[in-house]
């Protein structure tokens, strides 16, 4: 097998270092284009930008009203107004120019009409009410230094000193290549093992927000010589060109092979996690960057490497993100190899940020999505601690009050928790849920530690009653709430046509199943179940097999990985899939009491409680609304 | 004549109640189209999004390397290589189907080549380096909830779960209507009295940033039934129109007329300033507002009334403006008859914000570009005094460390100052000058005062020399630093051809002139030069008619407005005058010894003691710059 395998890696900061130092041609070369003003909004001034014209070009009108000789209104006064003949003013809007040898302008709503002439009723000054030749611009004056990046009012400006065209450098463009046998475009049916080619819009948005042109070319199968031929003249045509995918060890990844028959390789692997497969070269005096193909992966590699380069060749600054202290809800742990990105979703539990760790995997683009940013721990260090405070790169500013509108959800996962985000979203209200999926047990632990604002929950106790034994549990002396969000029907998730013939609880034993996690209520649940039945784990193939949410256990359960799961009734519904009951729960919000009064909290209370909602849940099946919203104070 | 005067105006928040309560019919109509996921950034969802596939869509290889059966590796060890036959793997790269039964990854990192297979060093267990079917996105999973903006990776995962095309928000189309028979587009030489049509190029580009599609009409004189026609039509294909100009009490000015013949007008006229000129109406179920012609006034008007319509028919959320708490440094009166918007240039001295009032025409645009926000005084309050904590309203947010690279200068103007300012952004520094020119000894009041860092001065001491008199005067046992700018040149600015034959100071009597402000150091050395010979300011024809540079002291001179004024060569030259030497002086930034430090600071020095300096200077006329950069230590 015909492998690059990189045994060495190289940090983050050293690959930069000598990536750029072997670019500095590449940004010299300044390539500049002369554009309609009116086009130039947020591009960046070539050159200093003098004033060809003043504005205003000649001594103008003020006000609406007449241009007179301020010595002929010397004796007016309020109570003896005085009478100005036809011949002793003109009457004038704003911006006209004042005639010699008037010198200052009367409001019109300061005189009355009279026989021959107008009254006025007091006295100006030369100059009073007259905009001064050049008052806002002098010809020759500087507008705008080179490198500038123009707003909307600048435009304006320009356009008013005289000058419609302005020279401004040229956008960077960028060729965005992406490769692979298995990658399709998604227009047609996928067949087993192809792959939609999603990661370039991701990658052409970054650059059209670096200030960027791109172009992202057809899928180019994974075949050397095409590839080095499509390189070749895309290095002629543009200023940066990226290979997406291709630049891991894989047989057919090319991307090294490209570079080194065209121009120079500098680093193939930096030491980060998730992006180390990346490729940076030099060919025709062009920056090449071999990109991964996995959506995590690119976007670290964009932003650290080709934004900076987008950003410097267009003459912009590269701004930092802004960072964000919070305090870390679960242990994040990196390895000395590289430098880990983690995606976090940030909230703010009374006044402490905190900063919840994700989805790992360089492949769920879905996780990243729902990110606020990256908890970024150093090639130096092993982690951070839960509870420990850390630094989080932010992918974007947060905006008003969005932090103080997000009400943190950690705990048991339900398709209800999406209806109410939704719904929130329709209603055009502020409030949001941002929800991890630990299940009940673990929620109502990081609702203890101060990591959530409510646990969703439905944890049977030995009581057979739902939630209360695990509030005594948690929080002792407390007073809690449980606050209804629906009633559920749980059951076995079976595939569609029941093939193996389950009917009831005792038909499982010998059959292949996917579990939950520990913790979750669902597999609390389960267990209580079979016990109750005298079976075993054991007495399951796969029991230890886990997934985090009632959509995955039925997902597994339809393709054919086990014979049945435990889920909602709802889920089932939702995958088509059969379903046989077992049991009803209660699934609750668990929160303080005092937190009642959050108004996000009774924003959510509102919700459960309205009809929008409750038809909304009607549709999924499986659920019991006649409760929502219902709030039960317990004495834990 | 026929005026519409608006005695009556509506305060703003009086003004938007009563507009918005009347436009929530055309709120409600929400239009939506259908378009390509990868045209969709920064659109907005009109649907909730589900996901069509799930991905990866099968259980794919996670790593490049072989795909096995966990179980046949169980005896592998690191000193205990285990042989697989070429029957118990299949090579893999990542991203490929896993094939049944196989059902784990060994990385391609972890094996070797062997006769008839490969030698492996470690087992794994079921499903290591596999990346399970549905671990992104679950077909049926909520992707994003309807009214959420899309961001660059959201295009990608909206892609990856199957969906080439959404639903999304139409963005609100505005017609821009300039009117007015005195403004023409600029691409001719201009005649006497006609206007430059400028702000709507402003326009349009707040209405893109506001998510907007725009269309800037031809310009239509100021005839009634031409408007109606051409309003009446505008409103059948715009959501929201505006007419530009018109909205005042002119003569010409039809836009109420308009509205009225059209629809319903409910506010003209609101109680701010600039911005008092304004219409508010409803055409066709549409707004339709008239904007004030000043680009101030029209700037106010936009983002206080017609941004947020766009934003709210866009199903945008209305973010605030950032604010920053700023100590200011000159006085800001204002009406009771209206709110006030005053902007202000930001800086911060030590650790103390600072926010200096700018020029308040309405028309003057350069001021607008030049402000980073407003400061406003609301209709029941008088102002603010110099030294009171003020909160401004940003135009945007700062960029990171632009406020401590900027270096606040308040006293006297010269050119040379936009020649460093140009030179800091060609060289790509982060430093920059931000100026306030009161001339030189208001400016060493601000530096005393802690409004600035440096104040460029010229003042001629009793002793013949510059600044030192000033200085042991403002700072007496200070110890304070003068950094040599230039040598300047001062003089007589004349008409070209020097048309009243002046040759010396002593023909000046009897003469016009336009003079420098009470406390600019040019206005200080002419006093000191007629002094000497016996003549007294009365000599001299408008004496008291006071500019505030060097430039328009030369601009009025050409433009005839007055026989002569008193300035430096560059400026003369610049504008093409007649120049007669008089005297040399020093321009020296005056600041305390310690502010020598700031890194900033050591910036400016560095560049006013570089060769590029000194070549831009030359090529001005009139300054000498052998000194320039140097710095001398004086004990005031």
């Amino acid at each position: 097998m015909n492998r690059n395998i990189y045994l060495k890696t190289t940090p983050l900061e050293k690959s930069k270092e000598i990536f750029f130092s072997h670019l500095k041609d590449f940004f010299k070369d300044k390539k500049t284009e002369t554009i309609a003003v009116r086009e130039a909004l947020g591009r960046i001034t070539a050159e200093p930008i003098y004033a060809r014209l003043s504005s205003p070009a000649f001594h103008s009108c003020a006000m609406d009203g007449i241009m007179v000789r301020a010595k002929d209104t010397k004796m007016a006064r309020e109570h003896e107004p005085l009478i100005l003949k036809d011949n002793q003013f003109i009457p004038c809007d704003t911006g006209d120019p004042l005639i010699s040898p008037y010198d200052a302008v009367l409001m019109a709503e300061e005189l009355s009409e009279a026989e021959a002439g107008v009254k006025i009723y007091k006295s100006i000054h030369p100059w009073e009410n007259v905009r001064p030749l050049g008052e806002d611009i002098i010809e020759q004056d500087l507008l705008f230094p080179q490198s500038h990046e123009l707003k909307s009012v600048d435009l304006s400006v320009i356009l008013a000193a005289g000058i419609q065209n302005i020279s401004v450098y040229k956008k960077p463009a960028i060729a965005i290549i992406p490769t692979g046998d298995e990658i399709v475009s998604g227009d047609e049916a996928l067949n087993i093992g192809e792959i939609i080619e999603s990661n370039t819009a991701m990658f052409k948005a970054m650059a059209l927000e670096s200030g960027a042109e791109c172009k992202i070319f057809p899928i180019i199968p994974d075949q050397l010589q095409q590839l080095v031929e499509i390189v070749k003249q895309a290095t002629q045509d543009f200023d940066v060109v990226t290979i997406v995918a291709g630049s891991s060890a894989g047989r057919e990844d090319f991307t090294v092979e490209v570079a080194k028959e065209l121009g120079q390789v500098f680093v193939h692997g930096i030491a980060i996690r998730p992006g180390k497969p990346a490729v940076l070269a030099k060919i025709n005096e062009k920056p090449f960057i071999g990109l991964p193909g996995y959506p995590v992966s690119g976007h670290i590699v964009f932003n650290e490497i080709i934004r900076p380069i987008l950003l410097k060749k267009g003459h912009r600054t590269v701004e930092p993100n802004p960072v964000l202290q919070a305090k870390l809800t679960r242990p994040a742990v990196s390895s000395l190899q590289h430098q880990e990105y983690i995606r976090v979703k940030v909230g703010k539990i009374n006044d402490t940020y905190t900063a919840t760790p994700m989805d790992r995997g360089a492949g769920a683009s879905m996780s990243l999505a729902q990110s606020d940013g990256y908890l970024i721990i150093p090639q130096e260090s092993e982690g951070n601690n839960r509870g420990e405070e850390v630094t989080v790169r932010l992918h974007r500013p947060f905006k008003h009050n969005q932090l103080a509108n997000r009400i943190v959800v950690i705990g048991s996962h339900d398709m209800v928790l999406d209806v109410i985000n939704n719904l929130f979203a329709q209603a055009g209200k502020n409030s949001s849920l941002i929800s991890s999926h630990v299940g009940s047990l673990a929620g109502l632990q990081s609702l203890q530690a101060g990591e959530c604002h409510v646990a969703p929950s439905h944890l049977l106790g030995k009581d057979g009653r739902y939630n209360n034994e695990a509030m005594s549990l948690f929080f002792k002396g407390e007073r809690m709430a449980a606050i209804n969000i629906v009633g559920r029907r749980q059951g076995i998730i079976l595939p569609k046509g029941n093939p193996t013939k389950i009917d009831k609880l005792e038909d499982l034993p010998g059959k292949s199943m996917t579990n939950r996690q520990r913790g979750a209520g669902t597999r609390v649940l389960f267990d209580y179940l079979i016990t109750q039945k005298g079976f075993k784990p054991t007495d399951f193939i796969g029991y230890e097999r886990e997934v985090t949410t009632h959509l995955a256990v039925a997902l597994a359960v339809k393709n054919g990985d086990s014979d049945f799961g435990i889920g909602v009734e709802s889920a089932a519904n939702k995958l088509n899939c059969d379903f046989v009951y077992l049991a009803d729960e209660a699934y609750e919000f668990i929160t303080y009491e005092k937190n009642l009064e959050l108004p996000a909290i009774q924003e959510l209370i509102r919700l459960l409680k309205s009809d929008l909602f409750r038809n909304q849940i009607k549709v999924l099946g499986g659920y019991e609304t006649s409760g929502s919203g219902n709030v039960r104070i317990y004495n834990a």
